[in-house]
């Protein structure tokens, strides 16, 4: 593969070139990672810089709806819009190239917007890298706005806010019942929450909705990256496009707010720093499971632990020991 | 030191062995860590089992109060408390011994309880760690609670919500404002909140803390582990004691239900799973550290990633390569 020639596909802002890029990033295989390294290294142009806006949402709050028309908004707007989905579910049905692209018709066809669907890949590690390096090749590529999308399996949620610059949770009206609850753990991760479908006969149920979260965001302690006020909770409609436009007002007037007080670069460093040291540790484990010995020792004292017939720390001591030895060290 | 014997006196519950044994697994040295290991497997007697219970609660809300006389309510009561504190702040005034045991001065001195002091070490690593093992060893030494109690510095609330059968979050009655409000992450984790001081004149703004607490864990999906009704949020008065008995009655009944659906061992088996891969994780990363040219490289990579310079696959991949080469593989 011509990996310049690539590279400068990419920084031209070509789609075939992005998406043959995104497609090298997500290989496994051990050459194609090099040469992804290669041409991330060679997209790192200094100045390209995308709003990485994360967007969460299950399944029935209207995720596709919205992003159709809050992508819509801003490619009316002269913005050049990216949209990732991060879902390990979608191997069920095959990656859905076709699931993806017909869900947001109108999207999918604009000139300003790319839309890639999920990759076939499940595993997490792989998911995050997958996710991060895209995120930049988009960057590269010259978009505004790169939207990650996930529904939220397992740690995708997770990953997503790992990535992002702005958080956003997508509801439906009726919070409370258990399908509705938001997943532990995201609630404190979002930067804005939405109450989607706030529209005809639902818009006074999405605003007792609304106000539930907005009570429940005030007795979270605010972070120091989020100016007074935020988190909040506002109703949308992606159906008539209300409350979208003051949605993307907030979430300008977050990111500029970060930008102003250097946290968007401080959370970016972080974020990078995070996933360093866990590739690191990753790299680390992989190389010890690629002893079959050793491997095969860490399952049994997996179970020993689990069963309490050995502490986490001897047993652990046990499988670092072996890899030491194991590598001549 | 030997070790036998000290195990014997510890599984005999005798409390100066409990606290020389506490002692060794709290020290850092190499020679300790072993004897720590075979003073752990040799006190790993089945059918010793506490309930280990977690609780974190800002300074302010009343703790040491509430430690004070629910555990002696539980001592009234005919159970063995052993009360640990994890608290990574608490090196700033040496460990305070003095300061853990007045704080609780009835306590302090009921027969039927143990109270340890925060050690003086802060490394996460080794908080989480110790207090894994100092929660073993109570438990070998026959206590029926044993309390984990954490000030929320850091990252010690997710270390106890780790250790913890049952996790109690304490507030006081006005939340909302920024100093109360609860800490990101921690929330979530919680089976039990609890309004402490709902007396006197604040029983009214205790209770309207609490339906805004049961209202924003409705909010939040039902964990599988959770009976119908739970995470639940009550209010209790540590001064004059009210609802402590019912506070209780609660966490039995939780205990009780995950223990029957078999959800006590799952969360216990799981958990000691994560601590064993966490433990060879941190122990991969400490060997790769002890090599002072991947130290140093490491520290220059990540601030290259950090600064947009390098990927983090690509930097990760070169200082687990390094390793390798170091290492002799």
């Amino acid at each position: 593969m011509d990996i310049p020639a690539l590279a400068d596909g990419v920084l031209a802002g070509e789609r075939r070139a992005l998406a043959r890029a995104i497609t090298l990033v997500e290989s496994g295989r051990a050459d194609h990672r090099a040469q992804a390294a290669d041409l991330l290294a060679a997209c790192a142009v200094p100045g390209r810089e995308a709003l990485r806006l994360g967007l969460s949402g299950t399944p029935g709050v209207g995720k596709s709806t919205f992003i159709e028309a809050f992508g819509m908004m801003l490619v009316d707007a002269g913005l050049r819009v990216a949209v990732l989905a991060v879902d390990p579910s979608s191997t069920r049905t095959g990656g859905s190239i076709l699931g993806d692209k017909t869900r947001m018709e109108r999207l999918a066809r604009a000139p300003g917007a790319y839309i890639r669907p999920s990759p076939s890949q499940t595993h997490l590690g792989g998911i995050a890298r997958r996710t991060r390096e895209a995120v930049s090749l988009c960057e590269a590529a010259g978009f505004d706005v790169v939207l990650i999308e996930t529904v939220g399996v397992g740690q995708s949620e997770t990953v997503v806010a790992e990535v992002s610059d702005v958080f956003v949770l997508l509801l439906a009206p009726g919070g409370g019942d258990e399908l509705q609850g938001v997943k532990r753990g995201i609630m404190e991760a979002a930067d804005l929450i939405l109450i989607n479908k706030a529209d005809g006969a639902m818009v006074a149920a999405a605003e007792r909705t609304r106000a539930d979260y907005a009570g429940a965001l005030r007795l979270m302690r605010r972070r120091a990256q989020d100016p007074q006020g935020f988190p909040k909770a506002l109703c949308v409609s992606a159906l008539d496009g209300a409350g979208l436009a003051a949605a993307w007002d907030e979430m300008r007037a977050l990111a500029d707010w970060r930008r102003a007080e250097g946290h968007w670069q401080d959370r970016r460093a972080a974020q990078a720093r995070h996933w360093f040291e866990e590739e690191v540790r990753q790299g680390l484990v992989a190389l010890l499971r690629s002893d079959a010995g050793a491997r095969a020792r860490m399952a049994d004292l997996g179970r020993a632990v689990a069963e309490g017939r050995t502490a986490p720390a001897a047993a652990a001591a046990e499988v670092v020991a072996r890899f030491r030895t194991a590598a001549g060290g």
